[in-house]
């Protein structure tokens, strides 16, 4: 087993991706400016040492483009992918979370109360709907400030940032993505102590996109919070600079060095 | 009917007040200073006029003695009547709240917010019997910071008391409270359209204590509050002021002024 293999292995375990997502992810971290385009043979050939079958890939390329994620060029016998105006800005948005090596600057966190009188009321299914906003349980909820809803009726409290309760954290991080972190790490240790000395291109785009991608799946799952906010033990901080340590190696191709390599 | 029967007459509507609670509030106005003195036969002179038999002062001074609230000195066939130490500290620690024109400094106002999942917990129970921290219901309570139990497991959040919504309001003054302020707000205004122009020592005295007792009454019954804390529409600020008004006509007689007045 080649180095390669072996450093995939280490990369594939757990779930299987899916197509649609790696694509995703596969945009955003070649092909994430205007102009960019990916051939339909490249991502192929990109995606085929995960394990994807070419009739997945089709049928996910499909669903992206009737999704208006992306959009697509026939010229002869080939056809090459660009992320919609859509794409690139869904891309835009995520990819602060996503490659972020420190928290950006945050606003000001606060603490949304609820009447409890009130549980039936349209502005606790409105926070319980809101992706930026946490349900702590009962009537309570954390966010950044500039997240809050203008609804009078709502208790807002600034939270001190420095100690949050441990209770608190893990309604933030939920067991699920704890758990994931973990894993990750475990994964991230290996590859980092097994890293192939060289790699072609195009290998070496195989694995930065797996990592990207797994690393993309947890974050992505919680909202951006700073540092203290983890639950203590939870290896998130740890994760972080195991990816960007192993990123900064396999460095991204461009995509020139992909075509044909 | 005399203007002071008048005046007392207004006074003395709504509930009757309880005899040992009554010789309280005469105590802290009259005689809070060490060395303060009130014979028997001036605090039933002073109670007559309320509508209190000679017996029941009688049953209340001795529950005072008993509760170590008051103490008493035979000289003759004369009991005289003082506040003990800890009858003293009692209205020390009572009289800001009673006699404060305005809103004393009060420190940074806090949300507690306790584990949802510790439902049973010490701390919950430990909140909802502290009588300086007010339950906002489930599990969030008010209070000022100074007042925080020292406990890792709860989430302290910082109050904008500007801002108060209504719910929160409304449970920081009860019906109850808001329903007295109203009706007592009423008798003041009677009472100020018809001060008696002219009273005797001991009329000035009688009035005087029943307006500091039914203030007493009722601002006691919930925590000090910043006046945004009130629930809009609440009288307690205007009675307040009425309260004031009053007593800066009713002037304090001195305990010399009432002996054989």
């Amino acid at each position: 087993m080649s180095s390669f293999d072996k450093a995939l292995e280490t990369l594939s375990r757990g779930d299987r991706p899916r197509v649609w997502s790696l694509v995703v992810t596969i945009f955003g971290d070649l092909a994430q400016n205007q102009g960019d385009e990916i051939s339909a043979q490249t991502l192929g050939r990109l995606t085929e040492p995960m394990g994807v079958k070419s009739e997945a890939l089709r049928v996910a390329l499909h669903r992206l483009r009737k999704d208006g994620w992306i959009d697509s060029t026939r010229i002869g016998r080939s056809r090459t992918y660009r992320l919609t105006e859509y794409g690139l800005e869904q891309s835009a948005l995520a990819t602060p979370r996503i490659y972020g090596r420190s928290n950006p600057h945050l606003s000001r966190w606060v603490l949304i109360t609820t009447d409890t009188a009130d549980v039936s009321g349209r502005s606790l299914n409105e926070l319980k709907n809101n992706r930026s906003i946490v349900h702590l349980g009962a009537n309570c909820f954390l966010t950044q400030e500039i997240n809050v809803p203008k609804d009078n009726g709502l208790l807002i409290t600034t939270l001190n940032t420095a100690s949050l309760p441990n209770w608190v954290r893990s309604q933030v991080i939920d067991p699920q993505a704890s758990t994931m972190y973990d894993e990750f790490q475990k994964q991230l240790a290996a590859l980092k102590a097994n890293l192939p000395a060289s790699l072609t291109d195009l290998e070496r785009a195989v694995l930065r996109t797996l990592v990207v991608h797994n690393w993309r799946r947890i974050v992505l799952r919680h909202i951006d919070i700073p540092d203290s906010f983890y639950p203590k033990n939870c290896t998130a901080t740890k994760c972080r600079s195991s990816v960007f340590e192993i990123l900064d190696v396999l460095k991204r191709p461009t995509l020139d060095d992909l075509v044909g390599a």
